[in-house]
């Protein structure tokens, strides 16, 4: 289980601050936090970057390279900070994300068929909204995967996403278990290894306090790392959360198991 | 998901004082501690009780019940300790347990038929031995159901034990993995809603301190959770296995979720 961690996001104001500020020291300290942690990869959430996308995204993704020598998702909605990003990345990165959603389709898929990244398709219908269940979900896998043929884009390119809802939606609870049971579909479905990833953090979106939280993403992890997730997105600074992790690995892996 | 504490052993030195000298103070104090803890039945392991097997089994349902209100599991592989606690038992009972071991067929089988008992099946070979792998788990399954049918035993009354395996067997953590898959193949294999049971603790025998014990039981138990066991015999008296427990519940629940 690859862990990605979610910490670096525009949304915190002192990562904010620094991207406007073209300030590298809070996102190399992040990246430094995120490492030293176990991050397998670090997530560049940087939202759209509505102005000067190219210069904040080039800039996030060197400060981090300054001071990590991790695999960078790079996670914007904005296709010229995807763009500019996917060019300042020293390894293969991984694209966050398309989906069958026709602007998506229109403006992530080529940066994808001209790069060599990973590129995370999310299981959501044309018009964005969530499947209402695992029928819908299976076909948003099957045709994303048709896209990314039809694109030229290598299936083991391909990482799927089926959203985690938030507990606190109607049914979310429910629509997490179909989610489980999509992630142990999908080899068989697609008829190879497809890879999977899924985004622990918007579990709890909404939980009451920090306890809540951790308690509900402790329980959730296993059940993804069971289910045969390849990837995590997820708070690596929760160091509960990743010694889970990694003890989840150790019972689901084909690996020798150890204690320690 | 149905918590049955595995507490009450006589295996703990002073359960078998107190069965010993027919003291029955100790037993209700487990018996509360397990009730207060948020047990929904009591596991009574009285091991083979060779000596006395009648007159210790009814002393031990009988001390239960003085103190508490719940369903007990009868745990002994001595018939005529189970026919007595059988008796003993207010509340209708569950039979643990029997395999395909001819001895076992022969001895327990006949008990529960006479009775109107839950009888745990466990996934062994006729040998005893623990099945290599999927299909012969899936096997024994499907010859207990058989023999279960055959003895006039109602299916809903079975309740199927894969077997934990412990992470120090060879291939231990991937039995548990071929474990989950047998837990969600049940209902469809034998077409109704297949009750099953994992012991949890069996997982950390021989772990090197509690510690480790608790960190893979946490890791482990919303896999059992997410694959749909209907119950899990495990410590109660841990209250972070305990409010695990019951997180897993609700994200595995069809309920409606609350995070409190």
């Amino acid at each position: 289980m690859i862990i990605v961690a979610d910490n670096l996001r525009i949304t915190q104001p002192a990562i904010s601050r620094a991207v406007e500020a073209l300030d590298p020291a809070t996102i190399r300290q992040m990246a430094v936090a995120c490492r030293d942690a176990g991050a397998d990869a670090i997530d560049i959430n940087s939202g759209p970057l509505s102005r000067d996308p190219e210069r904040k995204m080039t800039f996030l993704v060197k400060a981090v390279q300054e001071a990590v020598d991790l695999p960078l998702v790079l996670d914007t909605t904005n296709p010229a900070a995807m763009s500019a990003g996917l060019t300042a990345c020293r390894h293969p990165a991984v694209i966050n994300g398309v989906s069958l959603e026709p602007e998506k389709l229109a403006r992530i898929l080529p940066l994808a068929a001209q790069s060599n990244a990973g590129l995370i398709g999310y299981l959501l219908r044309p018009d964005g909204h969530v499947p209402p269940d695992d029928a819908g979900r299976m076909e948003a896998a099957v045709a994303l995967f048709n896209e990314c043929h039809a694109a030229g884009i290598q299936s083991e390119r391909l990482i799927i996403d089926p959203i985690v809802a938030p507990l606190v939606w109607q049914d979310g609870h429910r629509q997490n278990m179909a989610l489980l049971k999509v992630i142990r579909a999908l080899p068989e479905l697609l008829g190879y290894p497809v890879k999977s990833i899924a985004g622990l953090s918007n579990l709890t979106t909404g939980a009451p306090d920090a306890d809540t939280r951790r308690r509900f993403q402790c329980a959730f992890l296993p059940m993804l790392a069971a289910a045969g997730a390849t990837m995590v997105l997820m708070n690596v600074l929760d160091k509960r959360l990743m010694d889970l992790a990694r003890d989840c690995e150790k019972l689901a892996a084909e690996t020798i198991f150890t204690w320690q």
